[in-house]
């Protein structure tokens, strides 16, 4: 018998004609003779409407509350989900994150799993019965409700498919597959049929929006096959695995991320560690750092750029200038009406003219890079918001319709 | 350092003010220097919106995800209070029941606490927070969510005052005490000072609406002094505690039920054992029946009238004709169109004038009886439901005017 981990993402819930469809299909994998566990986002808006509640009440409420809070919205759509099987007949039991042993560190509202207590489960499983967990949460040491942040339930599914060595992770999302690019942005967009672990981190951290980054990180690291498809269709969708078993391509695929703010550092001191003061201060609110651009130096002084997530900015701002005295920067500038633009592929590692080809069709485009990071299997430009879109196509036109 | 636990009900934390008054009240008798506990039920109408939400998806739910999916209203009301309570700057942490270590049998959507693990608890307090609790929940053997049933907070709070040894138990609802009859049906009802747990017992179980029956037991089993309270003013409540403390009167109030099912079988056979046959099978099914009625046999057949809770009629009704071959009735009938109304006092047993002056009372306004019951302390009759509310009038005017 098989095992199969099936992940579902909180708009294939999002109202009782989604959830009866969800229903239905998993008991059809379950019919077909496999062990089913299922890992659900809370329904449609539901973790939105739970922040904005508490924000009516406290702006700055704990991060501890807030997961005490928004963890209701998973165990709601757990409980309904597995009504919708009791309805259709077969048996069935929720469990929260708690009661499916997911134990994580301390971190609230950011939460690593630590590892999954997997006895209820196998349990639950003996007795032929479909599972139903709710994605996105855990405990800590203390019993406290801890959530995994964005794109938890994916992390969770990934964790729950290594924990009980599943057959196949399925990740059910509102697209049916990773694509070479945006279909909304880029017409001729084509859909991958597979991807590497490596490829598809490099997509889901630039903001290919289709898995989380964590997930195919513990994917890879647990070896776990993960499949991406639709919960509103049939179709085949993009098998993520790891790299041996792929063919290279030279561009996979091009990506846009408008969750960006760049800071700039004017007028730093030239002298070493300075960039490491920083950048250690701001590692220390576990605020993730992207792109880092640093000037070369002159007259002693030198600029330091780097991007992070929006949310970060108000966060980053504030750190820079209460430690002002020790970074001594002349100036601080920064913004948000940028957007990241990459493109990547496990086989441009081999492939020198890759980033020529890249800036030659932003030229021709007559798009302006405000700045530049490359790694084994991706570049990466920094280029204004608003030319972002054009930016997408012109890379994909260049690079993609050949395939 | 005194140890007071309190409670508030749902009207009283239905939206983002009454969340915020609350938080203030709780943080009043923090600051005068107590411990404090509090016991919360889900916000205004979420518990019966979580019920029409499953319903659309499956009328017949299980209980255990019912309580599941119910357990999360409390828990949304717990932690917007502890932020409510953040933002005015006092320590405070919200548990859900199980976390707050509430372990009860195993009877989904009408469980029973079996005990409190209090060291959770224990700890915050020690660590000077204020401590939330969701109330209406634990978790059984297995670890799956429970629900205590309509009323839960009551006995959630009632049973952490037991517990953890507290002075006072305070029940703050959208009225400021115990009246002797309904001030919206009775005008000029008063509002009682105090009344002893067998009373309130009688009231609560009659329909006043004003504490649950069960919290009200475990009140007297544990000795725990109750005040009732508004969460809306600040005027004195009503102090619930044991009979030789309070004074003893004739009729301490009047109560109108109108959640009453009247069942009647015609013509059961007239032999030993038949009413214990029917009872047996209800109280299987956990359903109390209240009033019980056998006329005198004739014909070697009787007639056997009882009363149920409305929401229960269809079950009992379903379990009389699954067993019709054993019961044997020449005919079942049935009403909901009835009230039970009763009067309590526990000076009742030695004054045999009550009951007349009741019926005569009942009499003058004509109205007619169809059932009646007594117990020492008190004397219920079931009327038309349409005239219920002038029989509460009527009984207040001959026994609780001269007061």
């Amino acid at each position: 018998m098989k095992l199969v981990v099936q992940k579902y993402g909180g708009s294939s819930v999002k109202d009782k004609e989604r959830v009866m469809n969800v229903a239905r299909r998993i008991v059809e994998t379950y019919d077909a003779g496999n062990n089913v566990v299922v890992a659900v986002s809370a329904q449609g808006d539901t973790t939105d409407e739970l922040i904005e509640k508490a924000k009516e009440i406290n702006e700055n409420a704990s991060k501890r509350e807030m997961d005490m809070l928004l963890s209701t919205g998973e165990q709601i759509s757990i409980s309904l989900l597995a009504m919708a099987i009791e309805k259709i007949g077969r048996p069935v039991i929720s469990l929260t994150g708690w009661q499916a042993g997911f134990k994580t560190d301390k971190t609230f509202g950011n939460a690593r799993i630590s590892r999954i207590d997997t006895e209820r489960l196998k349990d639950e499983l003996d007795k032929r019965k479909i599972v139903i967990v709710a994605g996105f949460q855990g405990i800590n040491k203390n019993d406290d409700i801890t959530t995994l942040g964005r794109g938890g339930s994916d992390t969770s599914a990934v964790a729950l498919a290594a924990a009980l060595n599943a057959d196949v992770c399925e990740i059910y999302t509102d697209v049916d597959g990773v694509y070479t690019a945006d279909p909304r942005i880029v017409k001729n967009a084509k859909k991958l049929k597979d991807i590497s672990y490596d490829e598809m981190l490099e997509l889901a951290s630039l903001g290919a929006n289709v898995l989380h980054n964590r997930s195919v990180e513990m994917a890879k690291k647990y070896n776990v096959n993960l499949a991406v498809k639709s919960s509103l269709n049939k179709n085949e969708g993009t098998i993520v695995k790891g790299a041996n078993k792929v063919e290279k391509m030279l561009v996979r695929g091009v990506t846009r991320d408008n969750d960006v703010a760049r800071i700039s550092l004017c007028g730093v001191e030239d002298t070493p560690g300075k960039a490491f003061t920083i950048f250690s201060l701001i590692s220390k609110e576990n605020i993730g750092v992207d792109l880092i651009l640093q000037s070369i130096g002159r007259d002693g002084k030198k600029d330091i750029s780097f991007t992070v997530k929006e949310e970060d900015l108000d966060t980053v701002l504030k750190l820079i200038e209460e430690n002002n005295d020790t970074i001594c920067a002349d100036d601080v500038k920064f913004s948000k009406d940028i957007s990241k633009v990459s493109i990547v592929g496990a086989g441009m590692v081999t492939n020198a003219g890759v980033a020529t080809k890249m800036f030659e069709a932003l030229y021709n485009a007559h798009i302006n890079i405000s700045m530049i990071a490359t790694s084994e299997i991706k570049i990466s430009v920094l280029v204004d918001q608003k030319e972002a879109e054009r930016a997408v196509v012109a890379i994909h036109d260049a690079f993609l319709l050949e395939n």
